[in-house]
């Protein structure tokens, strides 16, 4: 193995997956529903896989029907038109979009502020570049609000860019305007990229989703990341996108054209139709996630969680320490062996480990009667 | 950008297919048939599309079943017995098998020799380690063979890892025996690891396809790559693969699983159908290539070029000379915007553009009629 990565764990979402799987213990782990999306979505992809000249390399940075279609829905979400050509990359999932991003844009000895808890992708990206992560703990007991004074900290004359997911995972945090014009202005300030990570942004159920770059000064110097697999309820697509200026989609495109060229042509064309969604089919979506919240959210308050309402995303993080067990790790252990349900440990999610050990996260990215059937076992097993 | 990929230019692929879009040229350039694989592969995605449960995240190195289905055809096809759960990663192509082996695999300041010309990935994914190529140059005047005493002079103390492509694109050579033994003793004597690119495996018309690792000693220390685009015509669903011992598959799932995480669910059971193709199959392919390749070959001839006949792959290097153009750039120029030719100028892909500047590569993955039309076209315009 690299040097570079040899410091961390094999993904924990492959792990809990694979647990479930061989326990056969409900997965409120990783983040995938048991439900597809619309059939209109599949139905476009397969249309695509009958179609000659659907099947082979796509252009690296996106089928051109795609690009459109993510250009003009971003100008529908945040007022702002971007060019199809030169600032819209299309990408394995979201996941390749901050892969390209930090790959194609960092460069060794840069810094990169990001807040923890954090999906383990930015870190370890980071560390393939030798870029240092710089991190600002969202604690629970502050409602997981950013701490300005820790965050203009942060900042230095190497820090290069900050990474901000909101809706945030794990914690199910939005990120308020106010947070992010602060953010905003320290970027301004000390002329340092943004990288957003915006995977969750039907999903909110208490504020609003606001864009970053959509706020004064930040277009020019912001990478909007996201995919069709949240918002879409097909996850095993793999396809996602970074939107950003040309110049900063230079370097993205320099970094994805080498990391895996292009994206799965047919099913970008499934994309092309997911994203002319009516609005209706994002409200219905956004109902559906705010019933299925609140049957989680109720359940495990009932077993005597202390549970942390998430505002969006659809994961929410709770306090496991009534129960006594040493660790996130042993307490996720336990549950997939005994309980019978999944969840994700999330103190690999933070620089110090310490700071998530309390702590747990479960999915509620699944149908009713499952999420009903989780809550059972952990009132009958806890 | 990255100042690692600042010296980089844009991937030649995508210029000059949109150049062939733009001015409606026969794209003999970039590497994809203008016809697809077989519609029992098809068919099967399709089913899978249909199928909740296989449009969701696949397990981050592969579905089971595809695992199981890449490892009974490579120990078909090598006589290797591997373990699909630990020896097999799959990736999104075999770019990303590429991308994650090395950023996996390799450290800073490590060396990988490689043999010129090279796919230009390999260059770039180096860099972007901070690792160091070594290049041999692989002389046509020599019909690409390989040059024993550089290739020794190449190992040093910091080698960590040697690349070889067979069959080998650009040129169409594929490794002999005697050239891959060489290779692997030098391997085992400087305890060097191999990667190999082995997509072209089944499009071999002259001589016979060895895989390194099959060569004693080789397969605890060799990273063995491929995907399904090239063999079964469908290089737009990006479905590939890494097979290595499980202490490297370690190192290239600690990449793929923060580069991508995971690959497009239900094109991955498109290729669990393709890799049960019937050996019949794979004959008719490379009857058809044969045919394909004759047409090219011949046409190019009586055209006047210098034709370096290809044992393998879907590509033929010419040499332009005859012509009086300055470069191959301007020459590639000259055909996509005067004859209605797109090919691709392979400067780029040597250490020293030198070496390729009186070299054209042309593609011949297109249905006979278009090979004509093209061979017409250079015939009256150049
Ligand atoms: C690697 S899974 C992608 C993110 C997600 O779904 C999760 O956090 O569970
Ligand atoms: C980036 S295209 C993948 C390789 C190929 O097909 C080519 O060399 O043309």
């Amino acid at each position: 193995v690299s040097k570079r990565l040899e410091q961390f764990q094999p993904t924990v979402f492959t792990l809990m997956s694979s647990l479930a799987l061989t326990h056969q213990a409900i997965n409120l782990g990783q983040g995938f529903p048991n439900f597809d999306g619309p059939d209109f979505i599949r139905e476009a992809a397969i249309q695509a896989l009958r179609t000659v000249g659907r099947n082979q390399y796509a252009r690296g940075f996106g089928v051109p029907e795609l690009n459109a279609a993510i250009s003009r829905r971003f100008e529908k979400d945040t007022g702002l038109k971007v060019d199809p050509d030169t600032e819209i990359t299309v990408t394995c999932g979201c996941t390749e979009a901050i892969s390209s991003t930090i790959l194609g844009l960092l460069d060794p000895g840069d810094e990169i502020i990001m807040f923890a808890p954090f999906f383990d992708v930015y870190q370890v990206v980071t560390a393939m570049v030798g870029a240092k992560m710089k991190t600002v703990v969202l604690r629970p007991e502050n409602g997981f609000a950013v701490p300005e004074d820790e965050l203009r900290a942060a900042f230095t004359s190497k820090t290069r860019a900050i990474l901000v997911n909101t809706p945030h995972n794990p914690t199910g945090k939005v990120f308020s305007r106010g947070e992010l014009e602060l953010i905003a202005s320290l970027c301004v300030e000390h002329d340092v990229l943004a990288f957003t990570d915006e995977v969750y942004s039907r999903l909110v159920f208490d504020g609003e989703h606001v864009s970053l770059a959509s706020i004064k000064g930040m277009f020019e110097r912001t990478v909007t990341m996201s995919s069709m697999g949240k918002t879409y309820s097909f996850t095993g697509w793999k396809v996602g996108w970074a939107i950003a200026p040309p110049h900063l989609s230079y370097g993205i495109r320099q970094a994805h054209s080498n990391i895996t060229f292009s994206t799965a042509t047919p099913l970008q064309w499934g994309a092309v139709a997911a994203l002319e969604a009516p609005e209706s089919y994002y409200q219905d979506l956004r109902s559906a996630y705010i019933a299925r919240k609140d049957i989680l959210v109720q359940g495990l308050k009932e077993v005597g969680f202390k549970v942390y309402e998430p505002q969006g995303t659809y994961f929410v993080m709770v306090d496991h320490t009534p129960f006594g067990f040493k660790d996130d790790m042993e307490f996720c252990m336990h549950l997939v062996h005994k309980v019978g349900v999944a969840a994700i440990p999330p103190s690999g999610f933070y620089e110090d480990p310490q700071d998530g050990k309390h702590l747990v996260r479960f999915a509620f990215c699944k149908d009713e009667d499952t999420l009903k059937a989780a809550v059972r076992k952990l009132r009958d097993h806890l």
